[in-house]
């Protein structure tokens, strides 16, 4: 198993969660995607969660919309850290999936992170930063791709 | 088992769901409760939703507050009709508990009650009329119910 | 009259509720659906709620948008289970048919579903729930419905 | 019959429904008050609501909390303009009241006041607003009170 | 002047607030409608509210978006009765129109309509309604109106 | 009239607004203090907005609740910068308040604060930088204002 | 440095932001506009608001959304009014914006105006306003300015 | 400096953030706590955020209420991992808190927590397990504790 696991609630959420994979890619960190559904594919998930840490994963990106339940039953069923993604929902705009996630009770958290696109983006960067507090490289990665961030910022508005 | 399951996501819950407890003690309908969390006691959750059925429970009542998975979670691994209650929370006063029930995607459902103990006594009536689609005894006594209550509202203002 | 009548606001509401007969028809559940507006029809709301019962009836589902009176109305004149769907509204997306369906006072329940599309399919799929509790064929027809629901769902993300 | 009926779902409605009564008292508008429940009391809603212009009434004044039901089924079934009052609900403060009493669909329109003791007030004033447009004393006495209104409101801040 | 005016706070708002137009026309009743801008007139404003009553003005409706000052305003400055439609806003959907409408205090009444066309439709009812305490003529059309609102919703889902 | 001018829509807002009041009392800028209610008093707000430029005032601070409509009817009457406070209202907590108030029209514009106490803080800060850009002296009292503010922050927690 | 300066989050607000930009040209006032990240370039925020000051910026307008941190952040840094904008966001289409810059703690001020271009207007509007404090040439500017648009205001609806 | 750094925008976000404290207690993760204000203390947090990783800092936790900066600007300026905690506000609950917090823009990630005490003592079990990705030991007693907590879970309900 890869060092990280990019999960989410259905392949309709893909488009959104293939950010996280994008940044991933551009940190040079290996990851997995699948689809795990938390209410249509329950025991699919439970052997997931349960599983993660014995096959080598160390951080999970769960990513779902609406009722989601995704990330807050992953992370019941494991010690990994789980970063979240509330995937924007059609009626509500991600409200709904927003609470849903990061609500959670104390004794079993996840890292949520903005709706949509720019949270699915920004888990991909966490999981690289949780991963490089133990990894020197990964570290100057980061610190690179953040210092070229901030050089492509133009100072003009057009 | 019992006809009708009660479960909750914490000890806290319980002087909201009691009040579905009065209602099929009113309605006597046989009940048990118990505290089941989707975050802190997922194996319990699982071998609760998947024995439950075979137990020869009808109907499950499920409230849970905050990022409520509870009853979206039991949902998914049963075919039996999940009641759910979103218990009132601190900060969101139960917006969050609502919103993470009742958003359910398709092929799961739950059927979602009123926030807090109005909502866990119109569970428990719930319940009974789900039994008393096959129950005529029972349907009679929730008829006489329904008739006393309309004569207990009164029409003068004090 | 059939076992499950699907009653709506308005004629509009039908792209929405027609998924809940979509899901009755894949479990064989047989069907009625009209319109039934709380405001502009009340003595036909009146005449519907209060005979659904003894023509037969086992399950009522209404869909209703903006200040959406029809589920509760209905459920204050039977005591049928009544499965609510919130159509998404124009200006408010649907938040104002979900708390004017939801938030039922003590005594009157509704067993609502999420906003749209998927509540009304789960509506469909709620009523099955109840029906089966005292039908063992059409629970095996769920139980099957849901084990192909589960193996539809791929893992890979394309 | 009285000229204007002030009707609400609960006894527990009157702390907030009798500032209309106190409003009606200052212009010395007649009114009877009384509990009339959408809900628990549909057969009494619907005697009331189509006896009402026949006995004489002129303006309803109806207030509910909740899932607020009352003021729009009123409305469904007479002629007479509804003045509503959403009144403060315990878990959602009267955003429920609110919605699920103004989002009215076109063809059926009540008079929706704010929310809680200040609406019950406004509703009362607007009930004498109405009947003022064809009576001139009263249309004086609504002058008179709204001056007074303003005299009493003092420049200084303490 | 007409027994209804409609003012509105921009030219803008007329393709919503001519739906109140058109149904004063469907029912006969007389009305004008012109711009008048709380923020950006309020002297007209002014001179609108304090002559409207003298110029023969029964029943004042009144539009707005966003921050809508309008009706409350025209209300704080007649003794007419003043209906109010929160117009649809662009980055709130008309939520900001419809508190900033409703929520008056305590002495300055506004009867406020739905968000949108369907509220601007119901201001016209609404002021057809208010004329009609004084009216029975305008109290039959209203009640035929109705009558004929019932009969054309189908009973048929397509 | 002094150079600041508050205002606030009723006698109840001044434990709100008095933090503005404290806040240039520490700047030493002159102000004065007085109810002016858009709804109440409309000509007593005229009046005021109409001649305030004329009397020497430079900044307005305006402080209501509920459906608050005086910051921006005072800032249609005048030229001068009008700073806003949304006053926490009973049943929405402040939320009305701040989207009638910040929800401008283009072409009108107020300078909104926070909701509650720190909003009138705030505004009393606000109306001081805004004189500060023409008074140096203000300027370096503002300067220490703040540095003072920096240094009272302590590092440890208790 | 011009007397105003214009800054945004990203180069995507500058198509909001410019409204604030073309009012400050209609008014003649002197203005600059750059991109300052407060998450992507946080020293260019630094230098920026440290030095805004000294080079002779009298007023800074800040526009960004989502989490927007940039006018609360440039306001930390120097004694200047910022004027800030909330850009309307995806999912939630500004109200976060709205909340994350208004909602600023006692001690640190910001002038929020509405979310998107309205509200960038108004802030090129406000910031006039505030140099108009000392500039009688550009007080009878923004008189004459206002005159016009008040005159601008048609009466008839089409 | 210790491996988790707590720090919030105010002492008097202290009662909630101890709860972090008090988990990394249990788990026996050193750290350190004190206040940094985004807004009253900018150098401060510059200077925090720019050497915390130099000073063997590996997870940061940061709490703040209301225009809540202070989490993104500290991300801002680190590529350490800043777990965050959206204490809750007075007027609005913890939603400005929350949303001003989660609702990142691409590039700056946080991890953000529920509302409240339940997020902070959350907050402290994300620290403590994204250190437990590379220490073993770490990574046991969180098992444990989790294991602990399961077992704590009664299941009756009184």
């Amino acid at each position: 198993m890869t060092l990280v696991q990019i999960i989410m609630g259905s392949r309709s959420d893909w488009p959104t969660m293939q950010k996280a994979a994008e940044l991933l890619d551009q940190l040079q960190v290996p990851y997995s995607a699948k689809v795990v559904s938390a209410h249509r594919t329950p025991d699919r998930l439970c052997r997931f969660a349960k599983q993660a840490a014995d096959e080598g994963c160390k951080v999970i990106i769960a990513g779902a919309g609406g009722a989601a339940h995704l990330p807050g039953m992953v992370a019941a069923m494991t010690h990994l850290p789980v970063v979240a993604v509330p995937v924007q929902s059609k009626a509500l705009n991600g409200l709904d999936s927003l609470l849903s996630i990061v609500q959670m009770p104390k004794g079993v958290a996840v890292a949520t992170q903005a709706i949509g696109e720019a949270g699915a983006a920004n888990a991909g960067l966490m999981a690289a930063q949780i991963l490089a507090t133990s990894d020197d490289a990964l570290a100057e990665r980061l610190i690179e791709w953040r210092r070229q961030q901030t050089e492509q910022v133009p100072e003009d508005v057009e």
